[in-house]
């Protein structure tokens, strides 16, 4: 009886402690909508005709040293949203206690000075509005098509100077829907024509079209939908009975192995990971790694300086936002079939609650790799000793229009993170006159790359700036440069000439924490906790180790790069501090630069022995190639976030390998027939 | 009885395809007893006293242009055997035909010109040799160790000045052997006790002790061998049926999807790819990409001036032998079940053949990635189309001595090439009496990091320096730098200030074609066949892809250096030439750097729409960390060979994605038991 009772209790507490969310979650169905319901009855959203478009509606996630000093066994932590809305004149920001139904903040910024992201309806608007123009019209039914199939998307303008201040605009450019014949209408562009439409009137500002005689191609070997054929079978990767290897605790907080951290979704970063922890051994302490990280932005520049084509510099998270347009993982393809997936609940427009589901998928990976090994030959007997590398990859897409952006967190068990991006979709392409490069003139620049006949790939860039707020072992970091160099040696010291040494460069301040990579000049990028010490005296840190990457090579003053000058470096470190979380500013839409992580730097606060937030920019350029036609195949870069003296030593060397018995038996294929994977 | 006739004889065709070997296959069992066989009758060899020892005894591959001509229904080519031996005064090289057992050359090198790499008898020899001196013994036993306790190995000693000139010599280093406690002897040097051995007098040049006070660890807690315990379980990566998805003909031709390349181990280089062709579509023609690709030499130079240090600057292809410290690959932990393996066959210092087996692996790998996505609002449906990423992996993993070198070469279906090498296995410790960073001296440079208590981690190098024989759609190719920089525009042209502009640079002659690499100052790399373009006019070509690498910082004039020219820049073109495939030299032991590839370079040999060679040199600084102790997880790097123009448009575009009826059903785990991957 007793133990029965042990029971219902624990049943009884296991159920209380899921009822309570995690102070992180983010806010529930119910959550907006009795956000809404407040709002409702709170000027000007009280009047159903004034009632702002909500541009973001989330959880005002509690003070960084409250969720700090939480535990599951704490009170719940208030729950509270933050909102931003936008009236044709002003742009609101609140807050608000949803248990109390408190408003506990209303301010509002009148516009120029604040353009939230785009909304669905702005998109849907931009679009009816240049179709009906009737100058849009004719020039259409000019080059020969039918205006009802005509698809058109409003591209955000950036901001090239006081004449664009005054009102919310859109450069919207048109597409050809043939739409029997290809889904693929970004390969139908119809070059020249571009319009300037007024967001917020609802009317077209200027219509331009320099495109007359280039041809709008037909679409056709450009469709990318699957209609049968080709059968792809028998490789997977896949748990038996069903399992995913992890649990995921009250929807949002993920334990994996020797690791715990909460994943959500967020309307703008995208995927965001936060309060990362992890440790050597079971029943050990939990430590901490990293308090939240996310894609703060995302800077496509295109380098093409024609009118249809200058302003084209996007920040996605910012003018369009990485989760609201992230869509369904698509089962089996997108995500292992031993994925977890996790929905998301955002608030539309008129602020009610809605769910996109399976927008993250969590799932075990075995890549076939190895986590470590050795072979002995000089021992008393031969040894072999390897062990299979097996991580737990957290994984969301955002559909940005054309491109698709893959970002992956992936945690290994030997306590690194590996932070990787993939691009594919479809390029932004450019109609010409050209068919073959024997017809382009020597002195005529492209821009970029004859991808087929009449399309030319423009060459572009894209940056992606990491906000990681590591806070290895604590708050309280250093950021530290093992800076290498080398060391001359005398004759009289050694048969050597030089050695590789290096020194540890502890940053004092943010102007020491700007890196610009260098192969010739090469360091390490430690964030340490000077307070914790290993066994054998080192700092307890995380290394920021960078792959594959590219610079900004724009010119500072250039417009679109003074918007987004967190890509002046790869690195920065800041002081945490709430409100610098988004690296192009709170406002990105035609924002002019003056609320970026580079501004935000020229402060140079002290950031030794502080709470520092490390920013990290992967970058890509692109010229793109005839491959990338009508849809890329993925193109990937990452960076690690690596322990470096954090464990004493290894901590994965007692893990134990693979033995054909620990593996599922797989007997055959659901359709029963024999596997053939050669035919792709 | 027609078909009956036809049958017999397509299974008579097919075993006598079978039977002809391609002409890049390995010799045979039976060809290196032949050889041997011819060798016994020819001085010096037929003297069973002098017998030269045999260090290099494999395929004399036959000319490109007759591969390059052959087809599997061509009449077979010679086989033929090129052999490098030593003898106490002369390297011996020859060439025999093995068919018509005819010696076509033979010719020696008086030393110390040419010196071949250590043997095991080398091996063997330098550490009894050190074992039984009585220096040795009274310095092993004044540190309180057992002499029959203890592991010697030789290293290589470099090249420091003519006094090094006139014999062949090995450094060699002693570790305790706990063989109770560990198989880890690495982690308990014999610090400063360093024996100079030459190598042909079986004798000890000199004993020098320097490390007395230093203590030698006890080994505890640097075991790696399994011992039961903790289960791994769960996940795998695997086809149903036991099919591998490709198929392998006569051992070493393998074909998969749209790839078709020659895979083989060699004792030099390790893994060889050759021959590598891919196409776009079933039934097409199969078109080169590379025609020969291999780690060439790999260079780990250590950051310690001392007596016991400066010399450590391995150069493990031609010193050690990739292959020749190939080990078999551990079955489910360095690969997966669905891995398909091949044996090596290498000859013996006496010439005679043995198989290594399990040497190389391949499998088809399902990462869980994403091929190419798309998902499309815009539309009138909306529509999510995503294809899962499956590659097939070429793996070989050499262990030279301490280190584990994992190459990997992965093709992807989009004709991608990704070339991976993994670090793992043990660092090269060295000892100290310092057990906490609190008692170094703050002016005192460890060279390295304290990584337990006695014991510093050095920091170090390593360099793999690849040979890659591109060959895009025939043998006559071109270098193409293009070259990435900032277009400055004037306001009357556009808004913008500056776009990212490309030219295209191809290279005429050596010089042009070594590159270090510039974030600030970036091209991509181009390998194209100027005669070959595509239906736009692009010259069809493949890019190089540097990711994560390091530079060489040391003195061009360091001695190590010096003999590793091959690392002063990452990439090198030089034109096609048979005995060029070395980096650091055919004879590369105590080699002075006088045959190394930037020596070749310097001829400064017309490259363009000629046979070239591109090298790459992928790049790791080591500064170890405490996680390294006492045996490494793997550190990873890559680079990759990527269509550029090569194909029309993207070649995977009409791939089939996954259905649930496609996948293998597991059911169970072979145990019986749930899933449980948490306890690792």
């Amino acid at each position: 009886m007793e133990s029965l009772a042990a029971l219902l209790l624990l049943i009884l507490l296991s159920s209380l402690a899921s009822s309570f969310p995690h102070p992180l979650d983010p806010l529930t169905f119910t959550e907006i909508s009795t956000v809404r319901s407040i709002l409702s009855s709170h000027p000007p959203f009280s009047h159903p005709n004034s009632f702002p478009s909500i541009t973001s509606l989330s959880l005002l996630e509690p003070p960084k040293t409250s969720i700090l000093s939480w535990l599951p066994s704490s009170p719940p932590l208030p729950r509270r949203a933050t909102i931003t809305a936008y009236s044709p004149n002003l742009t609101h920001l609140l807050s608000i206690d949803i248990p109390s139904r408190l408003i506990l903040s209303h301010s509002t910024i009148p516009h120029p000075s604040a353009f939230p992201r785009l909304t669905s309806s702005d998109i849907s608007r931009a679009s009816s509005t240049t179709l009906s123009d009737p100058r849009v019209i004719r020039i259409i039914k000019n080059r020969g098509l039918d205006p009802s199939r005509i698809n058109c998307l409003p591209l955000s303008p950036g901001w090239f100077g006081p004449q664009e201040e005054n009102r919310r605009l859109a450069k919207v450019q048109c597409f050809a829907l043939f739409y029997n014949t290809t889904a693929n209408f970004y390969m139908s562009p119809i070059e020249g024509l571009m319009v300037l439409v007024d967001l917020d009137v609802g009317a077209v500002v200027w219509v331009r079209d320099e495109g007359r005689g280039i041809p709008v191609p037909n679409g056709e070997g450009t469709d990318y939908r699957y209609t049968g054929g080709a059968v792809r079978r028998g490789v997977m990767m896949e748990r038996a009975g069903g399992g995913t290897g992890f649990e995921v605790e009250g929807g949002h907080m993920v334990k994996w192995g020797n690791w715990e951290l909460h994943v959500k979704a967020d309307e703008r970063a995208g995927i965001v990971v936060s309060t990362a922890k992890v440790r050597a051994v079971e029943g050990e302490e939990w430590r901490s790694v990293m308090y939240k990280g996310f894609a703060s932005e995302l800077f496509v520049p295109y380098m093409e300086g024609s009118e249809g084509w200058y302003f084209r510099g996007y920040m996605d998270a910012g003018e369009y936002g990485l989760g609201s347009c992230a869509m369904p993982l698509v089962r089996l393809n997108d995500c292992p079939r031993n994925a977890y997936y996790m929905d998301a609940v955002f608030a539309g427009e008129d602020g009610r609650p809605f769910v996109r589901p399976d927008v993250i998928c969590l799932f075990e990976r075995y890549t076939g790799d190895v986590a470590w090994r050795h072979s002995e030959l000089f021992s008393d007997e031969a040894i072999h000793e390897s062990r299979p590398k097996v991580t737990l990859v957290a994984r969301m897409v955002a559909s940005v229009g054309n491109y698709d952006y893959i970002f992956d967190w992936e945690f290994q068990q030997d306590g690194l993170i590996k932070i990787k991006v993939s691009l594919s979709g479809m390029l932004m392409v450019k109609g010409t006159v050209y068919q073959n490069m024997s017809q382009v003139p020597k002195e005529h620049d492209l821009h970029g790359t004859l991808v087929t006949e009449n399309l030319i790939g423009i060459t572009h860039d894209h940056f992606i700036t990491f906000y990681l707020d590591m806070d290895i072992d604590g708050p309280n970091n250093s950021f530290v440069k093992v800076h290498m160099t080398k060391q001359e040696i005398s004759p009289e010291e050694s048969p050597r000439k030089s050695i590789l040494k290096f020194n540890r460069e502890v940053a004092r301040t943010e102007k020491d924490g700007r890196i610009k990579l260098n192969l010739y000049d090469p360091s390490e990028f430690h964030i340490v906790n000077p307070a914790r010490l290993s066994k054998v005296g080192n700092p307890s840190g995380y290394k920021i180790v960078p792959a594959a990457t590219a610079a900004s090579l724009l010119d500072l003053t250039d417009p679109p790069q003074l918007r987004s000058g967190f890509t002046n470096n790869q690195i920065w470190i800041t002081p945490y501090n709430q409100s610098e979380e988004w690296a192009g500013g709170l406002f990105a839409y035609q924002s002019r630069g003056d609320d970026t992580l580079a501004v935000w730097s020229e402060r140079d606060r002290p950031i030794e022995n502080k709470d520092i937030v490390t920013w990290y920019t992967l970058g890509f350029h692109h010229i793109p190639c005839q491959e990338d036609y009508p849809l890329m195949p993925t193109v990937s870069s990452s960076f690690d976030l690596k322990p470096a003296n954090f464990f004493d030593k290894n901590p994965i060397l007692r893990a134990a390998p693979y033995f054909e018995e620990d593996l599922p038996v797989c007997e055959t294929f659901a359709r029963g027939e024999l596997p053939n994977c050669n035919s792709i």
